[in-house]
């Protein structure tokens, strides 16, 4: 059968605004009330709501995800990190999709607060200011994935996208190739965008590679249609160009597919490289050679921080995770 | 400033026990009292949490949506039209990711419904009897979404697979080809395996095209693999086949990238047909011709469905969308 509020307060003895007070952590009873309280909604496994139990615990044992986009494998391997670290501790995991839009966001914020949550994993996007104003007076503790606040101080998990987008165009250059283009994202975006562009250039510059503003290509994001208008824009203004680091599979995957529209054969005479490792990456004919994240221990790794900084109430040291080129068919040695 | 219980139970006069009775829908005061509380807690602004709210208002305008797998772009392509139809209805969505898990996907309706929200939408995967019976004894409305149930009476949204099928083979047939095979998913599946084998063996029938054990061949998913391997051995049992439907656009483009180690030309050796216009399909080499799904509308009509039976506490009846074939450069005419 199942017990009421009103059953647990006749067995202990006490009313039944003192196990509502108990059951909302207020104040206005011994310690010694609580405990047989507690006793008492053990013995008769009363169970209020999953908020009353969370409170009871002081946990509800479910963590919130927001992320802005749903649509590629890329939030797919997080969150299997996510909900590997999520089992082991007996959470569940609730996600939320934002589309990059500030009022929708704030409302899934405060939709996870409501839903008392236990904390938040805050991936790919930029944490604004009205984000972490909001966290902060809810007090919900957070861990940033695959981003990073340059202005608040927030744990996070991610790779070095200026190391690992170095470490393209020097696979290029180690490959033979002098005449190496870019198609980037968005310029601004201090995340994905601005790192990976300092790392190619700074690459370029350590080979003594001349670069110009002819090398890069801005795009206004990391999608398919800007790869495919990407590599026409390249070939226009650097038509020399042998091989190509594209700021995302996506972006790579566009290119091949305006190379195939063009005639112009890939690896044979235009070498290409990605960045993400998406599952498309090696589905794309030719199979993409690209920069990989080691996304599901970044998952992991964000969800485990998540539940230590919830034990322990200490704020857990940010991790950069490593990267790695991963060898398929896009490039071609140049002899 | 923020007011608790005690100042609501102060001000409308009556003990903090009736105002809980009142928020947690228990019997024990009258009407009278009710709305002098329910005044109260206006007046003072209070908000105890979300799940009270719900309470007061009978709706949490929360809606929980379970997908088995987050990576294709049909979920995003889906989830877009629920968001859209909830945005409009003032509710917000929450994302659970089952993996097709039969103990996470309970574990996900039990926590869903502890978090009360006002309905569930079912998506992709198979209705188990353990599922239903959880909901029905929690008595949550649910809608079925690209999926549908044989065994238990619930409203669902999906197209036709068999009929689908049955346009995607007779497109081959129209283009000229007879020799024409099919790469399936698992024959066991109900909502998306037997129906699509069904309707291509049927059109095949239909237009007198000899068929035999040798046009098919069964693969236990609808993955990238699956196609890769799907077309090695249809290949091998039907060395023949000129045209291919395969039952998913990622069977379509494993067959593809199959293609393409083995030499073979798309479309002018094999031509091949998707199903699903995933956005994976416009990005192939060659872009992708497949059967085209209104995820988007289905997505949007099953959140409509499910606000009406929130409204009106009748189960509207189940909606067959219809499909098209998306025509692009992965079948060839055969004169």
């Amino acid at each position: 059968m199942s017990y009421t509020i009103k059953d647990v307060a006749k067995k202990a003895n006490v009313s039944i605004a003192t196990v509502s007070r108990i059951l909302n952590a207020q104040s206005g009873y011994s310690e010694k009330t609580k405990i047989r309280v507690l006793q008492v909604i053990e013995e008769l496994g009363y169970q209020p709501n999953a908020i009353a139990r969370g409170l009871i615990n002081k946990r509800t044992h479910t963590i919130g995800v927001l992320f802005p986009k749903l649509s590629s494998s890329l939030v797919t391997d997080l969150l299997d990190g996510i909900e590997k670290a999520a089992g082991i501790s007996g959470s569940s995991v609730i996600v939320c999709h934002t589309e990059y839009n500030g009022e929708k966001t704030l409302k899934y914020l405060q939709l996870l607060s409501e839903k008392r949550v236990d904390g938040i994993i805050f991936a790919s996007e930029v944490l604004r200011e009205e984000y972490y104003q909001f966290l902060k007076k809810s007090n919900i503790p957070i861990i940033l994935l695959s981003t990073e606040s340059p202005s608040f101080s927030i744990p996070h998990v991610k790779v070095n996208d200026f190391h690992a987008a170095y470490s393209a165009a020097s696979y290029l250059i180690e490959k033979g190739h002098k005449n190496i283009g870019m198609i980037s994202g968005n310029k601004e975006d201090m995340i994905a965008g601005k790192p990976r562009i300092e790392g190619f250039q700074k690459a370029l510059a350590d080979a003594h590679i001349p670069l110009s503003e002819e090398n890069v290509v801005y795009k206004k994001g990391f999608s398919f249609p800007d790869g495919v208008e990407g590599l026409k824009e390249l070939l226009k203004q650097f038509p020399s160009v042998t091989a190509l680091f594209a700021a995302s599979d996506e972006i790579a995957i566009g290119a091949l597919s305006a190379a195939y529209h063009l005639g112009i054969k890939v690896p044979d005479e235009l070498s290409i490289i990605g960045y993400d490792n998406l599952n498309i990456a090696s589905m794309s004919i030719p199979p993409l050679t690209t920069v990989s994240q080691p996304l599901k221990e970044m998952g992991e790794t964000a969800a485990g921080m998540l539940f230590k900084l919830l034990e322990t109430g200490k704020a857990p040291n940010s991790i950069l995770m490593p990267h790695q080129i991963i060898e398929r068919f896009s490039v071609k040695e140049r002899i």
